[in-house]
């Protein structure tokens, strides 16, 4: 017999924790019942329980004891529980049962790990969170699990993911977008702050192709131009912050390209989960370069991936779906 | 008959006011007979004659009416009296007649102009404050006035000068000490601020030979190793500061190798005038790909600059040295 049941998704990670109630029931995709936002690992006022419980007591209180499910910084060294990266090469579904458990006020809590990998020069990478993606992203789709994939994760850290029939290969991580928000509030680059409202995609392709077509030298001596531009040219302050932009997601871009882990030439069409604006960004970069793009939800990917794990830790409370896993979104 | 008379020499920055009280006279070098600091332009608390005021009045009851020579930002849009840029090839010189003239509390302040120029890319690039250390270096040996040198001016902003016949062509920016500052105390990068007391030079090469020997992909994908070798490797917080100092001076030396507007093979040896730290970090990269250098002090280079400046501008009052001028430091 299947019944519907109820379970908490959190993705904690260094400045949000993102809380999601979830519906699973037999042959129905997960759906988002309820979702709640509060502090980050690094920036919660209390502790963690008493962080936790605040976001999730209602649900509780209507529910009864639920499952809760945590992925993201909660679960590193600065966290509540450290759970240990799991090294690549690995499938993303390993995480499933590497989890950590406790109890919190009568609730499971399982806090599941990252991923660790080897660069071709030596150096290590991690990541904590976007692994519930990728696993989401390979139940998406049957064909996902087949081949070679690179997968591109824009965010604070962009992830650069090599996947081959469902295992992840390797991985490589870029400070672009924690680059733009220390580069463009913080920096004598731009003096103004503005308002996100109307990006301006002319200014963006401006610092994106400047970056593309131009050699290495440009980067460390080329992102005073947007300083310059706004002194000299008729670059307005907003304008600047969208020419930062593309500076910083070609720079991105074109180290992708330019990795000895993969060979783009002889891979499909990059696939970019991310938020939709950020896709667009690294999108329009990439088809600059001629290299063609899938754009898919995170917020879609992400409880995939969720719905995956609740599955297949309680196979007796829902049937798994003969197809392909949609999230509702 | 020439007597030895005082003047004030100003540095005003963005973050710091310098105010040198100086003497000249007759075949002496200048002297700094004291000196002070003071808030910069952005910082200051008050309005800019009450900063500049707080920071000279003990010299000027002690003195008198003094002249009072100012360079930085202080002559910016956001300064005190804008005074336009000197577009390359320009004279360091030039800056001597080009300043803007005005009176407080009877002192007659002169503000002097910046210079501007184009590199190849045809961006624009701006410097305030350097070209008085580089009419300073031309003037502390006559051979600097004789052929082609590259000077590496490191600090907040790296300026990279090529100077020919006294003559600065062409110049580029840095941000290396903004984005080792905003890296080093505000990414995730590295967790603890530690003292600057022991600088690991065996952990500065390790980033810098990092970045020097490998592709262009690494400094993007490169910088998170700031990071992960602190997660996987047996390196420090302190160890990961100096890494990262050698991961961005690295980016930028490389980046003025391969620069199109002048080729370090057909230069003498690159003058490196900076901080005494901070200059020993770029002639250790400078030297590590095969570059030679001279350091010279940029104190020196400054008060020789504001010396020159000072007996053009007042001729009666004194001689002029015969021979090079040695600023005392």
């Amino acid at each position: 017999m299947s019944v519907a049941t109820h379970f908490i998704a959190i993705d904690w990670g260094t400045s949000h924790l993102r809380a999601y109630l979830c519906l699973v029931s037999a042959y129905q995709p997960v759906q988002v019942i309820e979702r709640v936002n509060n502090f980050g690992v690094k920036k919660i006022q209390s502790d963690f329980k008493t962080t936790l419980l605040e976001s999730i007591t209602p649900w509780i209180e209507q529910h009864g004891v639920l499952d809760i499910l945590m992925i993201g910084q909660i679960g590193s060294s600065i966290g509540w529980k450290e759970t240990q990266y799991l090294p690549c090469p690995v499938a993303p579904s390993s995480v499933i049962s590497a989890g950590v458990n406790f109890v919190c006020n009568g609730n499971p809590i399982t806090i599941f790990p990252g991923l660790s990998c080897q660069t071709l020069n030596g150096l290590f990478d991690a990541m904590r969170g976007e692994e519930m993606q990728l696993l989401g992203w390979l139940n998406l789709n049957p064909l996902h699990q087949q081949g070679r994939h690179l997968i591109c994760m824009p965010g604070t850290h962009t992830k650069w993911v090599l996947i081959e029939n469902g295992i992840v290969q390797v991985f490589k991580t870029a400070l672009t977008g924690e680059l733009y928000d220390l580069l463009s509030n913080h920096s004598v680059l731009i003096q103004q702050t503005t308002s996100k409202a109307e990006f301006d995609f002319d200014a963006f392709n401006q610092g994106a192709q400047f970056i593309i077509d131009s050699d290495i030298d440009n980067f460390s001596h080329g992102l005073f131009s947007v300083r310059s531009e706004q002194l000299f040219g008729d670059t307005s302050a907003k304008q600047a912050h969208c020419y930062l932009s593309g500076l910083l997601i070609a720079h991105d871009v074109k180290a992708a390209l330019q990795a000895k882990e993969w060979d783009l030439s002889t891979l499909p069409p990059v696939t970019i989960i991310g938020s939709n604006h950020l896709s667009q960004c690294f999108a329009k970069v990439l088809n600059y370069c001629q290299i063609s793009t899938k754009l898919s939800s995170a917020y879609e990917a992400t409880l995939t991936g969720f719905e995956v794990v609740y599955r297949t830790l309680n196979p007796s409370t829902t049937a798994p779906l003969a197809t392909p896993y949609k999230a509702k979104t």
